[in-house]
């Protein structure tokens, strides 16, 4: 909260000199080994001017299903770029290259789109890791068929912290990926990184064009240095990793409560009867991802900079609560 | 063959009249029960323009994973629409109201695009045609759930012939549907047939914006007429259906050979081991579908209005040989 | 700034509440009147959400040549929203009823597209104002040729200044409106207001889909309502105006300097020989806005919410001194 | 005629093999020096497939503000290709380097969309053909500052009758280039020629997604070859011509009859006082093309590879005839 607040209080100064974004986007190339950086509002709009960069309009983005690009960017993708989708379900939210082949039957067929890009999410939408291995096996899988890779990395942090390895580690595999600031701490602002040189070329059109350019610009570079200084993204994020890992702990020993995925982030999905799952969502305002159709919900608990053990703690007590009352 | 051949004749006197173009429409509305009709001159210009007049940008379309919408199209509904196709998986390439309700968890939630359109194919890209009752179900629970219907009726003159029903015993279950000329016979013509009337404003700007506006439209025109009369578009369609009846039936008599799909129009999909699927792909330059990764593949076998009984079992009988010669 | 900085104190509080952006909404809603409004982060995203819930693909939007839509958005009304603009050419940067009727001739016409909208901008990007009168008339022409009226309100608050009006006032003659608030002084925030309330329907997709939803939103409405408490808004604008008049007075009193057009906002344009156009540029970094061909340039100057008088002198005076310096 | 009947005949047999279109294709590439050709099914459709293929989202496009592009497609380019027109004003419809300048201000500037391609119409909408040396200027102009060339060829034919120039003379100064059918004696068909090998990468896929793929190529192929078979193309666009010229001269020396362009193709434009214009639009059923807003007219009368010297001479009788009336 005070690195926030230490932003707000460089963007005042920020309005005479545009020296902290200049430094801002440099210390992400530092960071990622990006040939170029481009902050924009929103993480949908860091994905579509990603995906604008490597794309022509008959080509098509292989995608996870439950991807945050194929259900929650209200179309963007199709109405600002005008490219197709191609989503494959996944047990995990993790596309693999059997998983992309699947998608791959209709080349050179004038009937149909052409793919041309793998989108995965680091961290995925439910919240588990690529390794740095099936990351390399994607690259390589991608170079072997003509793919570029796009990450979105809204939660990329998480993944680093997870994986307990440099940016540059997880950028090495990608064409672009986005850098997400906002939900690790800033008020609002997302770095589109590119490490194709020549993928960069227009991308400032792309960005104004896509609604993205800041008059202000200052305002989302201090709050990309603020988050940068003393690896304070990075931190923020294995703080909220760890509180994650606290809570998944704590909720799977409750009677009835499954893990539904690996807890890898800052995410935990428990799967429990939809009664529970019920109970839950009035009591704590938690959001159910999914029913299964067997009786049985996913729920997503999130963590975040700011969350405390003590609050995790209080947390997964108040939950116990909840199941103790119902079988009195 | 001689119906072609009267339409390009009409072509000739038609240059200086557009009777022909008007006779058309008017017989397409009487047909169908439609309000308007619109002349283009492919069906996924058909599909793409009906759509258009159901949709606003944000709002999106139900349609089967295998649909020719979903994947035969090249990405035109994005690219010219700007919208989401939301795809479901089907068992034979038909929705019913559970499946698609799978598809309308979303409502409401403004990161969502919004499920507005059920599209179906009558009949469907695997050869099957929904039964009235079936359609009726869909219309009815369109209705209950505000979502509009469209009909791909690239090939409805063959779903008519199969159900023993007219064109307006099916277009009464849709709000717009296309009535495909190209695939019975006709050098190149489709109808947009819209049956709720508030939809069809605007419908010649979108047309000639989609570049489906033919100067000389009385080429097209002339086509449909030819079509219609004497109801020339069922009695081929009818011709067709029944040869392809006749090849299934000749096919599924052979070792090894299975039906994937029920036989309900000109379409035969047969289910072999791959090493026959190989064969007669060369052999009789038959389209392989689909591969279903446990050592077969499903083969593709269309019959036309001009196929001859004699064809047929022709064909069937040298596909026999392939067989025979194998085994010895 | 002060204001600003409250904002900024602001936000902080808001990540717990987001009463701060309903009371914004309301706010807006009661100045200016509307049904409904929308906050987006730049004045772009504001003209394209505003437009897009005025059309439909086929419509067209009759603007001033000049205006920032036409020329300063990178060509986003095309891509996001595929829209024609008929750009017309005008002496001021303000539409007139007889302008418009220029661009009125092809409707009904299948080839052409159909103008639906009058967009003009208030004030313009020339710097002037339509008065009152001027907007209730194209109002009442847009009545009487089923044209509805979009106002790019980026610096509205200098036209409410300088008519010495309510946001009401003009927003009374629109269907859609923007409200600015970057220009004006706020990080980066403007609102899309809607008069009519059934434009409104469906904007919060739109919004999403153009990439204009802010997940800690609290942090625009924050922006938004600093602007608005006690009238900051009007007082910064109508500060600004008057520096704008004061540097004006200074300028045109220098020989060779003669006002481009009306002094009726925050921006002066002096058109001066090239040669003393390039000077100033050099010196004081002003932008030349336009070359005339005849020798002449056009240069424009804006004033802000925090210039100050003594800025305004002191530059006026170090103008005067080069252009005595050349002369000596 | 005679041909047109052929091509028909062809039709029925090219049902069974594509030998016409690709021996279409190939005479095209022949005659115009094309690296490849594709043909669809109107002209508006060859220039949006044209410029698809040059043209990135944020470039634009600069053309006559009397084109066909930019007036009489209903926002096409704006909506399949997302691209903004930059319209420029001309005396007779033709483009200059010095105009094309007007139109290159804005480059760098990440708020403008960036000038790409020139759109010229050989001929133009106005009826006015390029010379070769004034096609070459642009040519030389276009390669300096880095813009590639489109030339909308729906009439060259009749530029090429009028130059006496060939195919190849013309498409040496394009990259791009249509060869228009419709409007020379075809049922509908039109080619899209592209002359620099790189750009026509991907063009199955945009034809097909701009639903511009016949399904019976074949009809097409047999509508180009029939044009091309011993110079149709050029003798019935040379005929055209010379009846416009027997009509201007006819026309132009009525009273009160001027031209309003030069007489270089198939089309002849006449000024007239508004009355004789209005009488003469009922009489002929002539378009009038524009009204000056000086009590006079601008009427357009085509002739085509049918029109007789007798049909001629007859409509200029009557002409001269409602003059006489009028007197009396």
């Amino acid at each position: 909260m005070a690195a926030i607040a230490a932003a707000n209080d460089g963007d005042a100064v920020a309005y005479g000199d545009d020296d902290i974004t200049r430094t801002a986007i440099a210390q992400l190339c530092d960071l990622s080994g990006a040939q170029s950086a481009h902050l924009v509002f929103t993480g949908t709009a860091a994905n579509i001017l990603g995906l604008s960069l490597m794309l022509r309009p008959y080509e098509a983005v292989i995608c996870a299903e439950s991807s945050h690009l194929n259900v929650d960017e209200c179309g963007a993708a199709e109405r600002v770029l005008g490219s197709k989708l191609l989503p494959v379900q996944t047990p995990d939210g993790k596309l693999t290259p059997g998983l992309i082949a699947s998608r791959l039957t209709g080349r050179g067929d004038e009937h149909r789109v052409q793919p041309h890009v793998i989108q995965i999410a680091q961290v995925t939408e439910l919240g588990t890791c690529y390794s740095l291995d099936e990351l390399r096996e994607l690259r390589v899988f991608g170079q072997e068929h003509g793919l570029l890779i796009y990450i979105d990395g809204a939660r990329i942090a998480n993944a680093a912290a997870y994986l307990d390895c440099s940016l540059a580690d997880i950028a090495a595999h990608a064409d672009v990926l986005s850098f997400g600031g906002t939900k690790n701490g800033a008020l609002g602002v997302e770095a589109v990184l590119v490490m194709t040189d020549r993928l960069a070329d227009g991308a400032q059109y792309h960005r104004k064009q896509q609604m993205q350019l800041a008059s202000k610009m200052r305002f989302l570079g201090a709050q990309a240095a603020a988050l940068l200084a003393d690896g304070l993204w990075l931190t923020s994020a294995s703080h909220a990793n760890t509180m994650a890992a606290r809570l998944a702990s704590a909720l799977a020993s409750l009677p009835g409560v499954r893990l539904a995925y690996p807890v890898q982030s800052n995410a935990v999905f428990t799967e429990v009867h939809e009664q529970t799952a019920q109970r839950w969502q009035n009591d704590f305002n938690i959001h159910i991802w999914s029913e299964n159709g067997d009786g049985n919900c996913v729920l997503r608990w999130m963590t975040a900079f700011d969350t405390s053990a003590a609050d995790v703690d209080q947390l997964a007590k108040a939950v116990e609560a909840t199941m103790v009352s119902r079988e009195t």
